[in-house]
């Protein structure tokens, strides 16, 4: 089980290899993690900061969880309180936690590339939390473990990423992994909502959800992002349903036994309608969550293994 | 030792044997809590998730060092701050920790009967930690346990409750445990603050203090919860005190050896006289704190036996 | 390795023995945070309280880290979001906090003087995060052990001590300290950042950088702190950088290998020259927050020595 990684910090530098260690490795703490007593010692004395730019319940939670079960010391900065405010740099900021010895640092920034600078500024291992609309890692390796538990494989596949894909980091790192993966990938959103230049990626763009969805395996949904649309144009929420929510009907075109996601948190009755977001013979909402502690749990203790085997300074 | 409880809700639920089970199991604590390492393992590897939707510094404080004594995985959720910003429902922030395979979930929440709604919600055992003017279980099994310790009994004792029963889930879990254990309890306060009806649950109401504590064993105070006062009267505090503020003068009518309580946090000079408060020979509100940790291990003891014995999904 | 104290309220009640013993036992700390496993279990069952009721992200990180890896069950309270809102007063806070039998409790506060009253009315240990104007003594043993191990001593130095001097705890426990272990101390600032009377202390004073900095071993920056100047004189960011603010070519006025401490967090371009504050020839403020965990750990080691051999009532 190889992964000559120091940091993860995108789905981009993963070969598809790296990919399935993950998975794998993932696939044990799954098991774990619906014992009772959930405790492996493979990070025991390591410490592991969270650091959170940005608020974000579930995803420090989940890192949270996956930390302490491996026995790690686990430490949550609430950098929106913090030196920050006191005129200190991002780097100043990470400088000063590097010098504390963590061993494994989980970072979350509102810009884009922001976690890779702080990357190279630090001698333990960074995973990337999220930053601004670029990468979102752990979300896609949840999701790629979510997809290949309910389908039996993660490649070749008919997949739909739905919605608000302009701004979703979560929707780019998917994009990447699945198509590491070889499966099929449609677009499908509003043209306001969608990045240029997309179209070139090797995937279909669709704008209509009932064209879109017909006979895909997996549904992905996004979160309507409007915390992210800073001046642009916001749909109203009943136009917005009307058109790319996620209903019984619409869901009829896919194939009858395609799975529905959703990243969470929902806006139930906007991207999504609640009754299917509950329809445990359909949705896969709350697997995705039960598989990001098991895939955080993972990649920690790969790059953990690999802190381990160099020598620090 | 038998606890047949899933989860601990309220009071209302118990027998007076499961309150004594629990109270006997929290002297074990008591004395735990007075070593210098004090560690027991009854909770290795389960994981507590403390979700309060209300901010309450001592609560959850306790809450917290009594799952770390028992050697649990803790970890705090400031609900305030999280997903429910992002429109997120309680019951989809419920599901999503659920998913994260807690075992014992910690709520507190403003309205009356969330705790319960949410307990049908999840797989684990659920605490409630204060639901709006419903129930706050381990408050009055620390009051019990402080009572019993400084009466050497729980039951054929005179009880004053005194002051703003009305807004108070502390007055009402406490009335539910002391009339199981068949005490006499006196509710005293103004008739503003005192719920209609109440003189049919057995209880003695009074309106005057010197009328009220004649010959009790015990005088609970409440905090005034002016937070909690929507649009009704507000007395002044300087009236209040005068009337229902518990001062030496007052306290001399009730039995020579009556003990005072109050749950905290005080507002000194309004519920009760500072250094009526202080005196180690009266007060026992540092001992309620105590008690808190230790009856808090105690419940959460119990709800894991039976979580281990039950098949988990 | 004797240290007959029960608190760690300030450098003032330390004798120099007590100093080199709490740097002796740092040393083997500063070991042990630079394993990849970093654990020691000399806190193990311990309960560590810290009460911050001021923000300071990084030194409640250091003493956080510290109880963690020597095994301590740490609890962290936001103070500013608590009771304190809710009408307690510090002492009731204190004693509740107390009645749930912490080992260590680490305060910060804005008032000089605080943490002494708290540590009169508690039965634990009390560690001194920082009060007011008044001490702050893990920093400046953090910027003792810092000196010793980049200049071989603790003694006979000439430590320049540079900016805001009046509004610093910082500061005047280094004063303290340095003054115990006999270096010689120059205070350099505006005379309207200049304590009153401060001549009188030994110390040498100046208000010109580069008179005051020629042939000093250590050059000691301050943190301009301009949220506790109220009402006075503030200076402009300019003109303070232009004077008082610390770059190459006023350090080249001290001796050729004196170092350049800051307690941080910085203000580049204020205090000090960004390139200079990152050259790792000059700049120990990596290594000072290095430190900063380290001394931590052995001075919660040493109280918690001393109270594991007192009764506990």
């Amino acid at each position: 089980m190889s992964f000559a990684h120091r940091h993860l910090l995108g789905i981009e530098p993963l070969s598809p290899q790296d990919i399935v260690t993950i998975l794998d490795l993932a696939e044990t703490y799954v098991d774990l993690n619906r014992q009772s007593a959930k405790h492996a010692d493979v990070l025991a004395g390591l410490t592991q900061i969270n650091m959170f730019f940005e608020n974000s319940t579930r995803t420090q939670a989940s890192f949270e969880l996956a930390g302490k079960r491996l026995g790690a010391d686990v430490m949550n900065m609430a950098m929106q309180a913090s030196s920050i405010k006191k005129g200190e740099t991002l780097i100043d900021t990470a400088m000063t936690l590097n010098a504390m010895h963590p061993d494994l640092l989980v970072v979350r920034h509102p810009h884009s590339g922001a976690v890779d600078l702080l990357a190279q500024k630090v001698n333990c291992a960074v995973l990337n939390a999220g930053d601004g609309k670029h990468e979102h890692p752990t979300q896609a390796l949840l999701d790629a473990l979510t997809i290949r538990r309910a389908k039996g494989r993660l490649h070749r596949l008919n997949i739909a990423i739905c919605g608000d894909i302009s701004h979703s980091r979560v929707a780019r790192s998917n994009l990447i992994l699945l198509g590491k993966m070889e499966n099929r990938i449609r677009l499908i959103g509003p043209p306001t909502l969608m990045p240029s230049g997309i179209g070139e990626f090797g995937v279909e763009v669709y704008d209509d959800m009932r064209e879109g969805l017909q006979d895909v395996d997996v549904v992905m949904m996004l979160r309507l992002q409007k915390e992210r649309m800073d001046g642009g144009f916001i749909p109203s929420e009943r136009e917005y349903y009307h058109r790319y929510g996620l209903d019984a009907e619409k869901l009829a075109l896919a194939k009858p036994d395609a799975i529905v996601m959703h990243p969470g948190p929902m806006n139930r009755g906007v991207e999504i309608d609640g009754t299917l977001a509950d329809d445990i013979n359909r949705s896969v909402i709350q697997d995705q969550v039960e598989m990001g502690v098991a895939v955080r749990m993972a990649a920690m203790e790969l790059l953990a293994r690999n802190l381990a085997a160099e020598p620090r300074e």
